[in-house]
């Protein structure tokens, strides 16, 4: 299905949501859904729904509702999920290892293939099926695996040094955990940030004003 | 010092990342800073600064610049991490048990006070100074130690059970990292979500786009 021009930023950031409840749907069985419906069951209004989806596709048809296989297709194939993307995770600490176990890279267009801790006293460690390996294989393993994105679960104070350092190898893009700014100086370098800490913060502000 | 009026949620939303930069300059002993270079260190235009920081009070003066303790502190003051509020996890899985040990939860105006597990296995394990104790005697903990808040750490399938057993017996704000909806059904609780399945995905369209 053809996109209909380009997809605003802000409707992208939506449709991992989108993803989370069409897939809900068709695992359960059901093949479509009106635009009311789908609202309800995400919060939402169905205007915003028909504006979000109108954007990729003609999937909603007046009176029938959208096909939801199709649907969920069609945002796999946006998102590129279905992929096998190499992704590497720098740092086997609480986070680092957390990760590594807890998350099912394939559902997201990720295969999880090399872990590296600095501390040699994790070397050989086995976990989520691979050996933790020393931060002095790393150019190594880069150069001959040329992973397409790294996870960065490190402490700040190393991480621009790190994220630097994987760039010139050739990475780029980071799923990025530690509180240090990568994109900076590096053009067209793919981030996705996830600040805990600000998450928190923002939890506290919620409790405090309400 | 006064609020200036409400201060809006997109400029709450980034208050966090304003701390975490003013409290690297107070740490290093910086004691002043113009927007102009603010705006630099944080990659923002110096005029998005002046109009946030303006929402709620006149810390910079014009030709001086901001006063960056006075500044930190009403950034801690609005946000409400000088607080030492209640928090509980539930679930000490791989990722319950990295926020446990990874967050430093008095950084962001928290006390872990007790982590809960439905499984017999994980009863008594000692973590993050405490014991995990058996989701049996959660009710009669939140009774008694009327936590604020609520950590999130189980599965999609349990999740939407548990927060609304949990709104129940008080508990009035989550931060949520399972798939669920907490906030429907439930009005004026708060709600924090770490959709970490999101992040990959963006990351992914990141990657098949660029």
């Amino acid at each position: 299905m053809a996109k209909k021009g380009e997809v605003s930023d802000s409707v992208i950031k939506r449709l991992p949501r989108y993803y989370r409840f069409v897939s809900e749907l068709v695992r359960d069985g059901t093949q479509r859904i009106s635009s009311g419906e789908l609202a309800k069951r995400m919060s939402v209004t169905a205007s915003q729904i028909r504006q979000d989806l109108n954007c990729f596709g003609g999937f909603g048809q007046q009176g029938y509702g959208y096909n939801l296989p199709e649907l969920r297709s069609e945002i796999v194939r946006i998102l590129g999920i279905d992929s096998s993307r190499k992704i590497i995770l720098i740092g086997a600490g609480n986070l680092g290892m957390a990760m590594a176990n807890h998350m099912n890279f394939s559902d997201y267009g990720f295969k999880l293939i090399g872990i590296f801790d600095s501390d040699p006293a994790k070397k050989g460690t086995k976990t989520a099926g691979l050996e933790i390996t020393g931060t002095d294989t790393l150019d190594d393993f880069v150069r001959e695996n040329s992973p397409d994105a790294a996870i960065l679960c490190i402490p700040k104070e190393n991480a621009k040094e790190t994220a630097d350092h994987l760039v010139k190898l050739g990475i780029r893009a980071f799923w990025n955990f530690s509180h240090c700014d990568i994109a900076q100086g590096h053009e067209g370098v793919i981030v996705e940030n996830v600040h805990l800490g600000d998450s928190l913060m923002l939890l506290s502000y919620g409790i405090a004003n309400s």
